[in-house]
Order: C-alpha cells, then sequence, then structure tokens
C-alpha cells in the first residue's frame, strides 16, 4: 500500500467543472494543492484551484506537465480519452484506477461487468445497426430505450422506442455510434449509494438518497430514502461488491432503482456524483473530502448522517431563485460561479436541512 | 442601502492568510469571484481564490489595480495603513467601514469608544513614556498589562508589571511606541461573541463560544459556553450595541470577560475571528459566508447552531497530530495548506462535532 499523501502534496483534477470545484475546495480543507486539467477558461474549478492548465484532454505536451506537477491524477468524468490516461499512468497513479474507467465509459460492458457479478440490471442487448436492432426489440420487448454505448450524459444520446415503429428515427439519434438498447425496468423509485473506498480496501458508504428526475436531470435527493432496512443493507453490500471487485479506490456513484422484485442496478459513475451532494451539509465528511481522502490514502470519514436533507439543483432560470433562497432558514446556498445561464445547465444547489 | 451583490460579482479581499483563505471558500459557495491582496507569495488565501495581487499593502499602483478589480473591499486584518485605505475608499466601498478600523486600529481608541458606549473595559490608561508609566501605575495598580497601543496581536507587543520594579523592562519591550496599561480583571473564563450586521441593519449572532489561551494564543473555544440565560442574553446585546455604534456592515468578533460583577469586554475585532471557526461544523451559515452575505448586502444566516463543538487550533508541530485526528468520526479538519511549519504559528484546526 502507497504512503498517505502529505498536506501540500498536489492533487490533479481532470475535469473543471462543479465536481472539480467542490473537490478542490475539499482538497485545500485538507491542506492539498490542486491542479485543474481543462480546456474551458474561467471554468468553476479554476477559481478555487491553485492552477489551472488549460489544455485539451488529448494534449500530450499538456498531459506530461501535468503528470510531471501532480501527485496523484483523480478525475470528475469518466469520458478521458484513452490515449491519454495511457499516457499520464506511466508518470502519475491515476484513482480511480482504469478498470473502473474501462467499465463505466462502455454502458454494454458495464452491464455486463454487473451482470458477471451476479447483480440485477434491465435486460440489454447490443445494437450496432437496423438488424441488430430489430433482434435487439425481439428479445427485450417494448417499449425500451436506445442509448449509445459511450459518451451520454443527464438524458443526451438517448432514444425511447414505443415500438420496431421507432427504429429508425432512435438509430438516426445515435448518429451511427455503438448502443445498447435497455428494457424498461417497473420501478417505484430510484436511490443512490455514494460509496468510498481506500487503497487499502476499506468501504465506507453514505446513507442511500432518493432521486427524483426531470427531463433526463437530476432534480433532488433526499435523505433518508424510502428503504426498508433490508432494502438499505442491500444497497449498501451491494455497493461494496462492485467497489471491491474493480479494486475501486475514491468515490463511486451507484444508481439503483427500486422495484418489488429487489434493487436494480441502474448505471455506476467513477466519481463524486450529484445525488451525493447532499453529504455537503448532512455529514462531518462530505463525498468531495471522502473522494480526496481516498485518492490520497487517508482514512475514510465513516459516512454518518447527521441531519435529514433534501438537496434541489438549481437547473438554468432557477438562479433567479436565488435571492430567495438565500432568505430561507437552514437552506445552504452552493453556486458554482458560472459565467452563463443556460436552460437545463446545472448552475449550483442547494441543501435543506430538516432537523 | 446599496444593491445587493450578484452572483459573478467579485470581492476584494486584503490580507491572504488562513481567515482570507476561508472566507474566499465561503464566496465562491455563493458564486462569487475574489481577488486577494496580499504581498507574500503561495499565501493560504492565494490557493483557492480567483486572483492574487501580489504587492505591499502600501503600493499605490496595485491598491488603485485591486479597486478598479473588484465590487466590494473587505479585509482579513486590521492593521491597514490609513493612507491605503484613503486611496481605496475612493474607488470601491470598503465594509466593514472605516470608522470600525479607526476605533479597532489604537487600543486606547477602542477602549474610549466602549467606555463611551456605557460598556465595562479593564482600567486602562495611555502610557507615552517612564512618567506616564508611573502614573497609570499609581491609578490602576499592579499588576497590570503594557501593551502597544497599535499592531499587537497573539501576546505580541505586550509585557506583564508585578509592579513599579518591572517599569523599565515593559517600556523597552515597547520599543518606543505609544502605548496603554491595562489593570488585569479577576474573570472565571473568557467567551466570545460573532456578531454581523448587515447594511440594512439586521444584527444576527452566533451563540457565545468559550475560549481558552495558551501563551496569548486561543487553543480551543467550545460551543455552548458556561453561561447563565441572562449573561447569554448580555452578551449578545452588548454585541449588537457596539456594532450599531459603529454602522457596522461585516462579522465582528466581541471577546468577553465573565466576571462576578457581570461582563466586561476584553477586544473587539473587526473581522472574521479565530474563536468563531466552529461555526464551520455547527451552523449551516458560518461566519466567513455570514460575513460575505453581510458585505455583499445578502440576507444574513440566523446563527443558529445544531451541533455542540469543540473547535482546537492547530498550531505548530501539532501538524504531526494529523494523521491521527483524521482517523477520528466527527472530527472535521480545517487546514491552511502553509508551506512551513514553525512553533506558535497557526497551521489549521479541528471542530469535534458532539451530538
Amino acid at each position: 500500500m502507497p504512503e498517505p499523501l502529505s498536506p501540500g502534496a498536489t492533487i490533479g483534477i481532470i475535469g473543471g467543472g462543479q465536481l472539480g470545484r467542490m473537490l478542490s475546495v475539499a482538497a485545500a480543507r485538507l491542506g492539498f494543492k490542486t491542479c485543474i486539467l481543462e480546456p474551458g477558461g474561467d471554468c468553476p474549478a479554476s477559481h478555487v484551484a491553485n492552477f489551472h492548465l488549460q489544455a485539451e484532454y488529448d494534449d500530450e505536451q499538456a498531459l506530461e506537465r501535468f503528470a510531471d506537477a501532480v501527485d496523484v491524477i483523480t478525475y470528475e468524468f469518466e469520458n478521458i480519452p484513452t490515449a491519454s490516461l495511457d499516457l499520464l499512468e506511466t508518470k502519475c497513479p491515476i484513482r480511480p484506477g482504469r478498470e473502473a474507467l474501462r467499465v463505466s465509459q462502455d454502458r454494454l460492458t458495464e452491464k455486463k461487468f454487473l451482470r458477471d457479478l451476479g447483480l440485477a440490471t434491465a435486460p440489454f442487448a447490443a445494437v450496432s445497426d437496423a438488424d441488430g436492432l430489430k433482434a435487439a426489440l425481439d428479445e427485450i420487448g417494448a417499449p425500451a430505450i436506445l442509448k449509445t454505448r459511450r459518451f451520454g450524459y443527464d438524458g443526451k444520446g438517448q432514444a425511447r422506442l414505443k415500438g420496431l415503429e421507432d427504429a429508425d428515427s432512435a438509430l438516426e439519434a445515435m448518429a451511427g455510434a455503438e448502443a445498447i438498447l435497455e428494457g424498461f425496468v417497473d420501478f417505484s423509485h430510484e436511490v443512490s449509494v455514494i460509496a468510498a473506498r481506500g487503497p487499502g480496501g476499506e468501504v465506507a458508504c453514505f446513507d442511500p438518497g432518493e432521486n427524483v428526475h426531470r427531463d433526463g436531470i437530476l432534480r433532488t435527493t433526499s435523505v433518508p430514502a424510502r428503504l426498508t432496512a433490508g432494502q438499505r443493507t442491500d444497497a449498501v453490500l451491494l455497493a461494496a461488491k462492485i467497489l471491491n471487485a474493480l479494486d475501486y479506490v475514491g468515490v463511486m456513484g451507484v444508481e439503483l432503482f427500486v422495484t418489488n422484485q429487489g434493487l436494480i442496478v441502474n448505471e455506476i459513475a467513477p466519481r463524486v456524483h450529484n445525488s451525493g451532494h447532499w453529504t455537503q451539509n448532512g455529514c462531518t465528511v462530505d463525498q468531495f473530502e471522502q473522494h480526496i481522502r481516498a485518492v490520497a490514502g487517508w482514512p475514510l470519514g465513516d459516512g454518518q448522517r447527521h441531519a435529514d436533507v433534501v438537496m434541489e439543483n438549481l437547473i438554468g432560470d432557477d438562479m433567479d431563485r436565488v435571492p430567495q433562497l438565500a432568505k430561507e432558514a437552514d437552506t445552504a446556498l452552493h453556486l458554482y460561479g458560472k459565467a452563463e445561464t443556460r436552460p437545463g445547465r446545472k448552475m449550483g444547489h442547494v441543501n435543506r436541512i430538516l432537523r
């Protein structure tokens, strides 16, 4: 096991959005410096980081400088070019490791990985072309949802099919990309487990949160989630199983459907997760510090929750509500410093603390 | 009353130590940018600020650039050169305002201000030379403590006198500076009130904390403090009286001695205060965000405390304890990113949350 990083060490973060921003603040709280690799200027993370290396994710010279400047590399998004990772890992440890990225970068690989672990998933089949889509629909039935295998987020790169009649338009939405057809799951609600694992194999989970989406974007996460004691235990054990199988180091978000037949894994994200933002005001060590602790080889926080919290994302024009939200007692504002408000853009969130 | 600042505005902070660092993080959380004015390189606040203007506090060109770059100016320490403030305030609002700085920069002015408000202080007398010291000792009695009127902190610029026989050495310790002799107060313990006032005159106080010093440096602050309900009310009313008298905008630390004859004001600090660090883990809006809210003209947090907390400063070699402290449940670490550990130097603090 490697030595824990000492305060003063530099943590490299690939991606400069709000997750990188909140990771940087958490790293600073533990005395670490941060270096952000992100092509955009004036990005949210750059406001609170020591260094911002403004370069494309496949700029080899920049990648070398980045790896030389930092003591460990982590990331806020999973779609990092493979060639870049190949280059970086010759120079500096990357946490979470390559296996977690390989699995989660591709929806088909991820589903197979979960199935091979004995976990329940939605029915799925690979789709490369029109014949494949017809065969997949025969196998899985309709309605179903066609998704690109890679590079999807917040509902992008997805198309719903009521039946074979939607096949052409759905395939068109894939724009030639390899896809996966997923059957619908009859679930009552979605929960997620924010789980962490350290380099020594210790695992700590936060209490599962209950998620509500609108237009494919997370709107609220509430803790505690509506779960039986048995489901709660299942959720945590299942998350731990995934982390152990990947020899994972860091925080992972595991989204689960709650059904009458038990918990079904929707997807995993090898990073801090929007549905874990409530921990900032519900736990002594939040998901961001937990991730930094894990990648730095520090002891993990115990994940204990000391308040009920409802996290609400502020999306687009929700920013107009900030003056009113600032007046609410027990409401913690977290804004991301984005210069431009756009519809569907995550601008910040509030954590409402219920005591 | 001025318009509240909108997210995206820039807050200028004079001073780049740990207070500036934690103010910067709080400002970022509300979507503000920050610009630090501080002569030292690699200072704690620069790690988490958007901009660091590295210049002396009396560098006129730098001051002009600073004032032009920001929407409001605040500070983390009170000993800012008067000429610099004169220049800055022609270009940009300074909050808290000049009157608070004028009063608190000089121990004698501060004591007179408090006495004129009808508040109890330690007995005091101005001392300019050996004759004046003898007269002051005659008036106040011994033991007593001689302090420079300006530029003292953490026990520096102070000398204790058991009697007239210590007069020469005490005067020598002042190095020719104007001084004030203060009588000792027979107090059972010290508490402090962290109070905030907005531009509209609204006041919000955090629950008083109980302070323990060692070698002239704050070691711990515990909430709740040992106070009767009546003392608690007195403390808060007294702090509000001070803020109102100064037409104050921002957070102030008010140190009080608890005696059998009631509360005696020790000193005031026109800024966020070490004894308010517990609010980071005890309140939804902590003292740093409260200060930013006040100077930005936003609604103040209500100051409500939701946990008992013991704040402990990590001083010098206390940094060696960090690996052990990181293992403690319900202990929040806050490190300042200082490159060099020195005896007596504040390197960080922990908040232990007692539920």
